[in-house]
């Protein structure tokens, strides 16, 4: 990857609109594409590349304009996230993750305590990984005087190493009571074991962490005033927020693998020796081929697209989000997870059949859109999010609020 | 059908607003509904129909406010048709190709000749019929003095016996030029042979139709100055705006399955003899089909209003309209013709494997929904419109317009 | 349908190859497609027809050859069926009924019972119907002196009014028994309501039947000696026979459906007015798709024929039938009734695709085909299918043997 | 893998029955599947592989008996070649080009030639690769002597350094004539250039080669008498017998996905955090997965099994071989590709959805299962296939035997 540098990113004038952020971030992604499948197989930590997100802007995309954010909104986040995530995977997860985890104090904390992280990471440009992987419960929070003490395991952190931030969560010694607090990822105490060897999605720095002893005063535990989690419905938005953002990504390798592909079939794919045609962008099957993956993709762009409007709506007046509505929004969320993970399967499996035999070669790395798609969309089960919308079709059901639903 | 009278219709103050315009066609809907299956067999024309569409406001939706219409944009014209197909996907078609129509005087005729149409057509709620079929092509223009003479024959003719006015399409006879005109459908001449007996979409009274010596002044030959055609691009919008209305009334005629099916599920459906569960909306297999369909059906549905958002832009400002953005229009509403026949083909023919065996009975006539579909996705191949998406994407070509395409 | 006479049939010497036997129930499917669609139209009794397939010798395919049988074994039956269904899919359920209530005898019987029935039957040329619908539990057996007398009602009685015997199923009073008995069809008590109006399998006769004290002898009663019930293992092949025979007219009528798609395609089908083909058998599209259905329902009817296979060993040797080889067998029986299902609505559906527009006209009566599997694949489940074969992949369960596993 | 040594083999009775033989090779894949993942990842030739392949006695399968061979025919060849392709994606193509070569004397050569080549490769236990790519058109055989020539290059070369024997190919010089003859693979003059790095079957060996000046005498040239070649239609099977070897091949991978995924799915998936059941085996999705999955692979192999066996008549009795047997042969075959391939590609995919977010660890492997098949399955355009089969349906149309079809 030749990274512009900074430099060369602030000597630029800011974009403005969220249509330029989204060309900005379409720039970024044909800075990453130039050597993504060769750092696919290399696997090396993505430090330049978070770089890249932050001298480009997009890492502050959402923070607020007074500290030097760009003062965007979720559905244009969604985009940037799917626009990165085109010319490599595991940047887009990254980067979702990290508007995820920054937005996580507006989501959870105080009035006072976001507007203090969202000032505090725009300035300085944090990037955010997240210790939060709620199938593990092994993380106990002790209190030594006002500070919270962590102290536990986590097998997936998202981040870690790239970060400079890490959120923490962890229960409440004694209770049921989740806290959560955003450390220096470089805490005394934080380990990141860099053990994340998965098939795809391989630079996601998503490995296990050892968290022994982090300490966080009382004060930056968020939402809680007097030690006491004050609870409102909007909590209960992180999982289709979250989840909206991996449908992002997964559309975004899906559009790269098509893009890609179309330029393998125009540049390289030869005709079929007995079929009569002079070029492979000729031939019947691959232009249906094209056309099908395309038409699918769209719609699930388009919902995709549909459905984060509507949780704009719900962030844009925290206080007035209703069990209902959150939890209409989750059922439309859990839809469109439903089509993107089968669209960006189907979609990165099929692009061989027009590019050909010659693009199986390792070299190409045409794979690793497959390979991403396939890794993250375990996620969670997606029978579980058909699910989510046949309860509520059959029965009005709305989902219970869970760290998956 | 027991249709509410014109007068119960008008004594309620009118919709102002398009979410209100979507409500009016639900409630349209909900009456047509209530005998639906029946009026499927019985395959009478359906005059009463027509007329709720007239006294409930939606046949004069796009008309100007002035003249008594609602003022509604094509988005809002294409929900209107969604909704109303969920019910009766006949009357959905019926009241798309009407607006399509009404429409064709502003697609293509002066600014003089559409503003009179228009007038016209929402003062006295005019209800359109259309004797165009492209694929005909054997209705010939002569003129005589100052009158144009139409005669020939159209095998498909979508209105006929239940339109006010009927467009009438002929070349020009030595030439190659197409003329559109307004008759009054009981003009002399004008013969319906009410003949459409076919397997779907029964009661759009889509027969053959005779047009002997149907006479209509030079004037009103649709964007005819002085006997020369006056051509921009915006003519060319005919295919991708009608193409819109088939794609929502398929979807129509989909949510309307689903919702029918959903309703017979709840009530009717028994749970499985061996599955151990007491009913049939807690059979897994129910609640995951349920959830698939209905993702898929959203999925489609927000693509169609995406591509009909896309659309207005260029209804908005017609002389702008380019061949570049025509034709990314085009393909954006082939990508959606497909999907919508894909999805609403699944969705209409799969509803049966969680409604069960009792929901073939004749009776019932959960049938049509597929019939529907079935019948009027073929009306041109699909497999030309990946064809358009693949072409596109492959080579950057635009689609030649055409009568298809 | 112009019917070959009695005497036409017997002047020609019979088949004496499963082959031939094949061949002549390709001819006798010839004899119906004459008419097939008017027919479903019509709905009338398919007496005619039911006398065809006696004159044919297709009846006593399986009986035995001393008593004027062909002496046929299943795999032979199902593909007669597959055959016959391939023109009507409603006689070739008919038939396939026929074969299982016939072959009853034998399943449940003492020898002594089914040697009496199959000769009887062969000499006769009975024609079979049931009353044993086994969702209805409401038929009570009574014992009175030496004879058995069943009273209550059956929704659905396939044959009915054209069958010569009927075999009916009861519950002995006070006991969980079930006690089969054949009967006279025109038995004094025995009324067949005519009320099976459905949207497909409209010739079968299926209607409902109430059964007013009906006599049979106690010795009548299948596999009964000295007043008990003889179980063996071999008993429980009725739910994998006769699903076999619903996964051959499946098969039958999907393929009927391809091949009278593929004479219309190629006679009537005009090719795409913007494609560049002259002929409709030339679209690339047109071709892909009847590649792909072929490839498909081929491989579901080698599917059924080495599953056919594999229970004619079963049969074979009735009394070495273990529960574990009636398992496996019922297993990859779901298995194929599931393929069975998906390619046969897939097949039917999918032919307009290439058939085209006009080909939706009632006369031609091409929906049929998809309305007769829509009908019939709704018996029971098929996610039950699915889930017998899942269970034994995981588990090595065997599915519990019940009327319908 | 830890082998059985070749002694530990030969104390063991030789299989004598197809059965057993197919036994033999599920023996085999066991050892094979030990590591199986390790050595796709370590990317090493696999040389012991192919001695296990020769100790077992797999590799003279073909062979006539009173030489060694185990005298067993094609469709026994084909089961062997689906179980050890359980295993080993890779050794199962290796084993199946194998016989494919090993047997192209036959189909190619003399009387004379293939009854000396098959003695002697059956007494030295001959392992054949193949340098025969026919869409290289650059090899060129010269006439020296007595002796041919061959000189040029072949892109692919299945088996090279681990191959006994290599059967050459090329055109003889200012002719369109082929030739064939099959040399010691340690020929001077034959440089395999292990270059063979691609996402999929990557022990393959399936390198570029260079031929510079590798002489066989004119004798050797399979087929020729007199230095003209006898050309008769049974030459025209090598593409459907080696499709066949392809399809069955695809078939084990899918099927060792299958199981491999199985036992992950009973030993590691954890149940739903929120699905309410104690163990994954239980969940709904995932035993509908399995038996869907399980369902479509076995329709799919009932069909190679009676494709293999249609072909085997034809093999049987090679001078009866028409061009219509040859052609409905071919037919047959493509349409199994076809399926083959969609439900190899399938099941490979989807396991995951089955066995869960860890499975996607690196050290499990489970991706190489659609990395072999995705790799391979581009071979030939399957869309051709389907024309194939299309166009047989739609006019009765045979293949033209080409080097792919």
């Amino acid at each position: 990857m030749s990274t512009p540098t900074a430099t060369a990113w602030q000597n630029r004038p800011a974009p403005t609109t969220a249509q330029d952020w989204i060309a900005r971030a379409a720039e970024v992604a044909a800075v990453l594409a130039t050597d993504a499948a060769a750092r696919d197989r290399a696997g090396a930590t993505p430090y330049a590349e978070v770089q890249l997100l932050k001298d480009s802007g997009l890492v502050t995309l959402l923070g607020p304009v007074e500290h030097g954010g760009a003062g965007q909104d979720w559905p244009t986040a969604y985009r940037v996230v799917r626009e990165v995530a085109k010319a490599d995977g595991s940047i887009g997860q990254l980067l979702g993750y990290h508007y995820l985890w920054n937005w996580a104090a507006r989501l959870v904390g105080t009035r006072e305590q976001w507007e203090h992280v969202e000032a505090e990471a725009a300035r300085n440009r944090w990037f955010f990984g997240g210790a939060v992987n709620p199938r593990d419960n092994d993380v106990v929070v002790t209190e030594d005087g006002d500070d919270l003490v962590f102290t536990g395991r986590k097998t997936f952190s998202t981040g870690s190493k790239v970060s400079d931030v890490t959120v923490l969560e962890g229960v409440l010694e004694g209770t049921d009571q989740h806290v959560f607090a955003i450390v220096p990822s470089d805490s005394e105490g934080l380990t990141f074991h860099d053990d994340w060897d998965n098939i795809g999605q391989r630079l996601t720095e998503s490995g296990s962490v050892t968290i022994d002893g982090v300490r966080t005063p009382w004060s930056s535990a968020a939402g809680y005033v007097d030690k006491r989690f004050q609870a409102r419905t909007y909590n209960t938005l992180n999982v289709p927020t979250i989840q909206l953002v991996f449908v992002n990504f997964y559309l975004g390798i899906a559009g790269g693998a098509l893009e890609t592909a179309a330029t393998y079939t125009r540049s390289k794919t030869r005709p079929w020796l007995h079929g009569g045609h002079e070029r492979a962008v000729d031939e019947p099957y691959v232009i249906d081929t094209y056309g099908d993956l395309t038409a699918k993709l769209w719609a699930a762009e388009a919902l995709a697209d549909a459905v984060a409007a509507e949780g704009q709506k719900l962030h844009d007046d925290p206080d007035a989000v209703t069990e209902q509505a959150r939890g209409e929004f989750e059922v439309r969320v859990a839809a469109v997870k439903a089509r993107a993970t089968d669209v960006a399967l189907e979609v990165t499996s099929r692009i061989f059949e027009v590019t050909g035999a010659r693009s199986t070669a390792s070299a190409e790395g045409l794979d690793r859109f497959w390979r991403n798609v396939r890794t993250h969309t375990l996620h969670d089960p997606v029978a579980y999010k058909r699910r989510e919308v046949g309860r509520w079709v059959l029965e009005g059901e709305l989902p219970e609020p869970t760290w998956y639903s």
